[in-house]
């Protein structure tokens, strides 16, 4: 009997569990599964946090894909408040403390997975005397987070009127959504442009439909403090000299690999402080990781980085349970594909990006050609025709496309996904411009947008 | 100075006009360019027509892209209402019928383009004893048809009350939608069953949908003839037995090659009497071919087929264009990729499908497998999760995906791009379900739906 002791229950820990056991199930092998959450919930949609803050989704319930029950039901032996504190790889032990009673138990193991996940970042400022968060400033990262924010806005009175959001990344956008319409007057305060993973001309245009919704936006601007009310309340943010009142703050300034126990335990970290699996997810022998708290393979440039989505962390964890449970899998690496929309206040705007950004691009030294194409969702003589604006990024001698960016209405930003499978498959912007795509007046411009992008800088080139 | 003549001024004889003249200016060649077009309209959208009838687009020129007069500012010698008759190849001369006067004109041409496009089938019994169609039976192909269409819909009393539409495919769902919102009774009659593109278990879902938006649907049924009142127009329509009653009949039975001029020239058609040009576009040493008029390679089978869509009717044209202005470029097939939708009665349906179907591929001797998953186009706690069904289709010992097909809600459709990427670039399931594409609540489930679809195919294989 081989004994899995996975610590982390969401995507990346129990998707790791169940592969391991369905694996083994088919392979032969005898596996028993333990598991470890500091939290009382698993396998929840952090992404859906924001949707649950704007009232979107009902009951936090809704985010939760499955209860600790049901894992317990599909054999998982899993220990919920139970936090890892120390790893001993000598001894094949992790020693985790229990909450309530505060007592020491330790777990050993055969086969171990980290995916303990990333942690928001928290700057010093942001805390009070005690240490602990100022009232009303908030990271959006778990359910504790969200009933935390519910109570925030509904949770007494007076309601809250000025939210600051600090961070223009997606979380940040998709909380400004949130607050706008929950009907709070809503500034956002960024480090870079708006929507800094895009070049910043299109995050420009992405800023430009904030600002349409009545969003107040300072880019460049650093928050460097925050004022308190009598009770310790947050009454306003400090952000490179200028004062801005807030009941209620979002923090969204990113988020780090949640590491320490490997670190402590010898395990080397990468330049963002992730765990370094190779492409099966093992990091040294038996110890394999998965999840936010790795570093993944980007393909185009071959280097690490630091992508915490949940789309990666299912897959990784599947890959590692594959491996464990006997059979085979590798993970390929990832483009960087994201998405996300603004939607409130009578705009609706969706931005998504695969691939490397002009930045990234000059970072990995490559020569690279960009061009903005203004296109169509649909036939623009139909109702469902809505503009979308398509940047394109080619390498100038090889002509290889290196990534996409979309900043257009409905219908626009899920199509970066023919572009993502485009990267994936290492193809031209000619291949791209030639390709066979749906089109019916309702759906697309007989030229497809993302196809016209890639002609147009193919003409150039 | 080289004389081009183009035969056809739609989507595909005008994009290889304008794109030669471009070509011809970069490459420092001399090019004449004439046009030929037997109407009085160029570059218009068949595919709008339906939506035209539907009430979406308000006035025919909304589907024009190019008028004549533009195209004759862009430096094209265009002649409209100019039908060609016969080609001479040795004399490189075609003779042309100038409608009203009905002179015969002589064009020479140095190289020249067949883009003379397709036409609708019309069974014997939809004509009466004059060879005219019967009054109110129409085909959908032709700004004329819209027109017609109009003023059988709203040009006398009474207004038609009984629709029947003959065909299954994407015309006849269309139209069916159409005279639906114009609040008409509608039955469709099939040959086989509807959207017979797809395999029959998807087909049959579409079916389902448009039975609940209150369409009469007869399957596995042929139309033997018509009835028509003392006044000549239709009143009935005799299929299998069955007399419908109808006050306007669509004609949407397909459409075929229109390649009489070349063939009563000496070209040779394919087994679906299209023209057979080269990867160039080219016929013979140059008489040149694109769009409708053409079978075009499936890059899965190897084999010609008739594809007559506007997205390869123009890229045709600017291969063609390309290669007579002393440039080259290539046409690399096509998948069969194609997308509709039936809205109406509050029901919406997406209907796409790429690649090969169930049956297509066991004529091309694959040992396909398939599979059916149930998902969703958001994250099934978001407002805008909808239901779509992913069938995929792939070769059972190499893996390759061969074909995907969806039905399902609003924002389904479109993700049949992500298999048309994978199929044009030789994906195998595993390929497709490992990628790295765009996930956030509101547009997808952290499994997008086609990646699970392909990731469940994978486990059984």
């Amino acid at each position: 009997m081989t004994r899995l002791l996975v610590v982390g229950a969401d995507a990346a820990g129990m998707s790791a569990a169940h592969q391991a056991l369905r694996t083994a199930a088919r392979t032969g092998r005898h596996l028993e599964v333990v598991a470890l959450e500091q939290t009382g919930h698993t396998s929840y949609s952090a992404c859906g946090i924001p949707y649950w803050v704007a009232g979107d989704v009902d009951e936090p319930d809704d985010l939760v894909a499955r209860t600790p029950a049901r894992h317990r039901d599909l054999g998982i032996d899993l220990h919920t408040g139970m936090t890892a504190r120390a790893l001993d790889l000598d001894r094949r032990v992790v020693t985790a403390t229990a909450a309530g009673s505060g007592a020491e138990v330790e777990f050993g193991f055969d086969e171990l997975v980290l995916a303990t996940g990333s942690e928001p970042i928290v700057p010093a400022w942001a805390r009070g005397s005690d240490g602990a968060l100022i009232r009303g400033v908030l990271p959006v990262k778990t359910l504790t987070d969200g009933s935390a924010w519910l109570d925030a806005l509904f949770g007494g009175a007076p309601a809250p009127l000025r939210g600051v959001v600090i961070g223009g990344g997606y979380i940040g956008l998709e909380m400004a959504e949130a607050l706008l319409r929950r009907g709070l007057e809503v500034t956002l305060v960024t480090l870079d442009e708006v929507m800094a993973t895009l070049d910043p001309d299109m995050g420009g245009r992405v800023r430009d439909t904030l600002t349409a919704a009545g969003i107040k936006i300072l880019t460049d601007t650093a928050v460097t403090g925050l004022s308190t009310r009598a009770d310790g309340a947050v009454s306003a943010v400090h952000a490179d000299g200028v004062e801005l009142e807030a009941d209620v703050v979002v923090l969204a300034m990113g988020v780090t690999p949640a590491t320490a126990l490997g670190a402590a335990g010898g395990l080397p970290l990468g330049g963002r402080r992730g765990y370094l699996p190779d492409n099966r997810q093992q990091i040294v022998d038996g110890v394999w990781a998965a999840g936010d708290c790795c570093e993944i393979l980007h393909r185009i440039t071959g280097r690490r980085v630091h992508l915490p989505l949940g789309t990666h962390a299912n897959k990784e964890g599947r890959v590692a349970g594959t491996n464990i449970g006997g059979g085979h899998a590798t993970f390929d690496g990832a483009l960087g594909t994201a998405i996300t929309r603004f939607s409130g206040s009578g705009v609706h705007v969706e931005i998504a990006r695969t691939g490397l950004s002009s930045a990234e691009a000059a970072a990995a030294g490559l020569d690279v050609m960009t061009m903005v194409t203004e296109g169509r969702t649909a036939s623009s003589y139909m109702p469902e025709a809505s503009p979308m604006a398509t940047k394109v990024l080619a390498e100038r001698t090889s002509r290889r496309l290196l990534g996409l960016q979309i900043v257009g209405g409905p219908g626009s930003g899920k199509r970066i996904d023919t572009a993502a499978v485009a990267l994936w498959g290492g193809a031209s912007i000619d291949d791209l411009a030639g390709m066979d795509l749906a089109y019916a007046p309702p759906f697309a411009t007989v030229w497809e947008a993302v196809q016209l992008a890639a002609r147009r800088l193919a003409d150039r080139l």
